[in-house]
């Protein structure tokens, strides 16, 4: 059995579907499950039982949710510590509602949550443009939903960037299913 | 009198018109001058006389253009080894053409400029989002024009972003103006 | 009077150290005055009676301490929406003790922080080498103060990092003094 | 066979020597095998025809060497508009001899490095830090060779950064035997 840990923070809502979908993706592959928290209550032990994380947050000002930089500085940093999380698989995603068509800083917001990941010695899968629904919202390093119109007008989620965070969750899975039990640091 | 120097690549024009928007942005500014170089053609001496610097490129592949790269590399590498540009002002813009609406890279790709300028020690200019036209093509840390669909459609640079390509210039200007002449670094 | 707010999180008293360096730099330019704030602490209205803000963090797995995360989400960002900073200045440093001589993480903590600075419209000021002891702490956007021997042994940050830390903040202290007043942005 | 494509530029030989290191790691994983290519020399079907990459360059002014980012914007980039890399595996390494203890920008290059590759949808491995020899030029993104000692003097790669790049091409070449022949995107 495969178990993905989908962690997420959401303020309006819109972070909580993504990762509901990506639940979904998770438990689209054969032999998986999922296992869901939010980033205050995500724990050392959830960490350690999965076989790789899906972890998605709100955009603030270029980067990711302070509640997920805690999870971060929390649990994972202990994680480092004790080389607990080596050869493990992860992806991420993100939801925002900046101005423009210009991805309002999601692309580093990505990449801040990369460099604790790749602290981890985890595995990073990214999201391929040949993805059904890429166009609709996506960067390489995973789905992008936007919450706002580009001019900051009420808006939510669409359904193309859920299938597309289904999807990314699934190649996670398929990444750690394959990884699972191999040797690959020395 | 302050001047600046834009430099640019460009594949099919869409660069070039942005920087030659950006060009009318510096003459904008009262008691400013242009010089306008393809990056191929842009010398030590051109950077040395200017007050500032404006560069665009396309993006390609999340990064830079590689002749801009090859100007960093033969060109500013010798210029930071001599701190030939030490409290001069800089700004840079971009066209992409990828799928979606998350930037398609552009962010790393203006972040991996400003480390070359950073290295130079120079002052940098963002965008703000108040700047009129910024929600058709900004991000904060420069215009960003599009040159195709999120499909991949044709299409070419619009108007908006060059007269957002303008204001951004013409901020720029204003700084090294500012800064012209006073003893920042000790 | 140019006034620079001097922001930091410290765990175990080095970026502290660092913090109070950056006050003296500050203090060190005439008609200049330092406020010193914990990043808990940080009022909207100390960004907003500031001409320029030097911001100090510990590097937790390749980003910014949560705490100064917090203050961005929630102190940060409604200034963002209000376009409050636009054309004030900005310098950041860190403090780190990670395992190796290749900057654990320290780059992508800077950028992470100049995201949200970027974002406010702040003007950006980097850190040339030629600023006496940066070869003893120095990456072009700040100071570093390694806080451990690179085997994470004991240690603690260095008074050259410390000299150099005082040189960043006046540095942009500086800036913000040529800049004060002047209209940038239109 | 997995068959692991190991890229790299050279100005002194230091990146050169890193590359052999490198590639003698493919060789050390029982059923690989490795084909060695200068930027300049490989083509479209060198990658087609590997499970993977490894890719090391100079850091120049922050970022990656122009001769390496060409070879991005000329090779990789029809491969991207094609979907021909999706689901291989990559990992990074760089030499660098700038000034101070804090990286030099070589952090920033490997993500400029890694941005090609994630648009390609390959699947990225990090360096953990538990790999011997880490704290002698360990980034987690890819080893980092120092050519000069911090002050710029005089220098070459040292033994121990060669044995950390010969165990992340190992690393690489694990993954990348995994994952040969797995469905992983759909």
């Amino acid at each position: 059995m495969t178990t993905i840990l989908v962690i997420y923070a959401s303020d309006y809502g819109n972070t909580e579907k993504m990762a509901a979908a990506a639940a979904s993706g998770v438990q689209s592959v054969a032999g998986a499950q999922v296992v869901m928290k939010k980033a205050e209550e995500a724990s050392a032990d959830d960490f350690t039982s999965s076989d790789g994380v899906v972890l998605g947050t709100p955009v603030h000002m270029g980067g990711m949710d302070w509640r997920v930089k805690k999870m971060i500085d929390t649990v994972c940093s202990g994680l480092w510590m004790q080389d607990k999380m080596n050869g493990k698989v992860v992806g991420v995603f993100a939801s925002g509602g900046g101005f423009g068509g210009a991805g309002g800083g999601v692309e580093l917001a990505y990449l801040s949550m990369l460099n604790n990941f790749a602290e981890l010695g985890m595995i990073i899968v990214p999201l391929p443009k040949m993805t059904e629904n890429y166009q609709k919202g996506g960067l390489h390093w995973g789905p992008y939903g936007r919450t706002a119109s580009e001019d900051m007008g009420p808006g939510s989620v669409s359904d193309e960037v859920l299938a597309l965070t289904k999807s990314h969750a699934a190649h996670v899975t398929r990444v750690a299913a394959a990884l699972k039990g191999k040797e690959i640091f020395s």
